[in-house]
């Protein structure tokens, strides 16, 4: 463990630095080796000095000419965000966005793994989807204890997703990546991340408001 | 039309009245009528004067005693967010992201509408996805113009993300919402807002190991 572990970025700073990373895989495919910050706030779409400040996050040295090297770049992201080693998780509620999201093969990439999801509903509750075992909820604490599960995601509907959470954190969950549109009332020393689609739509619809005054 | 749609806000603050409106949204199912500024800061688990500057926006008036009307507070953030009157929307790859989208009904009460859906799966085109047609990805840029359609989903793999905003642009689309894992190049004047969930679990991931350090 290196000394950036330590040093804590701001969240946008710590969302930023996922954006330059797609950029920079994308960049990598192209074939280039070295980028600028400057290339890369151009590209993004925010102030370089704003690149250069998330980067010294990392403690990444650039050359003075040719900039950075883009794989030491995408690793150090990768180890700042604690993508290297994934973490454990569970997940509850296989509807259509659950499946989706235990489809999504490249979550391990992004430092987590799906070991088990849970549902209330029988017809699932035995099966596999996209390789990974239903079961049924009331066996979710139990087990997240036992294989020591770090990350909860809780995809069920609303109404559900308080409960959902609530045996997460008698299981010892540590991390709740909630999708359910609700607010969830945890214990302090639970991280909750809210992937809320909806705060994400707001910020698209509110700036369609400014498009049609200009 | 109001005034206050012409005050911009932060994106951060535009996220947390997205919160906001879950919250209170709960709260007005368990009966409460009534809410200060403090209670939803403390609920929220943020600062109340950050809760208060963001209602500030909406210029909506608190009594000094009982605080914000709950109501009233809903309709002022649903106004203001711009999801009073659904915009028609295009989404572009149905896989089981796309399909999970296509299926969560209340997007309309967000500010959003879907009209059609496309992909270059001949089993897919043709068929209806939750009620949403599906057609062949060549008719997305005159059927775009035509309908005036304002939002282009992106729910493809990432290789195939710039090609499906290449033609929303051309179909004169003002907003996208891109959920491919890409760096999107597109116009200055279009909308993009990036609904990346690695961004989210970037937040997580990386929480996670200031937890594992206390």
């Amino acid at each position: 463990m290196t000394d950036n572990k330590f040093k804590p970025a701001p969240e946008p700073t710590v969302r930023r630095l996922s954006r330059y990373y797609h950029l920079l895989t994308s960049l990598k495919e192209e074939g280039i080796n070295d980028i600028s910050s400057t290339t890369i706030a151009n590209e993004i779409g925010v102030d370089p000095t704003l690149v250069r400040k998330d980067i010294e996050y990392m403690k990444v040295g650039g050359k003075p000419k040719t900039g950075f090297n883009v794989n030491l770049l995408l690793d150090s992201i990768r180890s700042y965000l604690n993508w290297v080693n994934p973490k454990d998780a569970f997940l509850v509620g296989c509807g259509s966005l659950g499946t989706a999201m235990l489809g999504y093969g490249r979550f391990k990439n992004y430092g987590m793994n799906f070991l088990a999801a849970f549902d209330v509903d029988d017809l699932k509750i035995g099966t596999t989807i996209h390789d990974t075992p239903v079961f049924e909820l009331q066996k979710l604490t139990e087990l997240a204890k036992r294989m020591e599960v770090q990350i909860g995601v809780i995809t069920t509907p609303a109404h559900a997703a308080q409960s959902a959470a609530d045996l997460f954190v008698e299981g010892g969950i540590k991390a709740i990546w909630n999708f359910a549109p609700i607010h969830l009332r945890l214990p302090e020393n639970i991280i909750l991340e809210n992937a809320q689609l909806t705060q994400s739509l707001a910020v698209l619809t509110r700036n369609l408001i400014h498009q049609q005054l200009k």
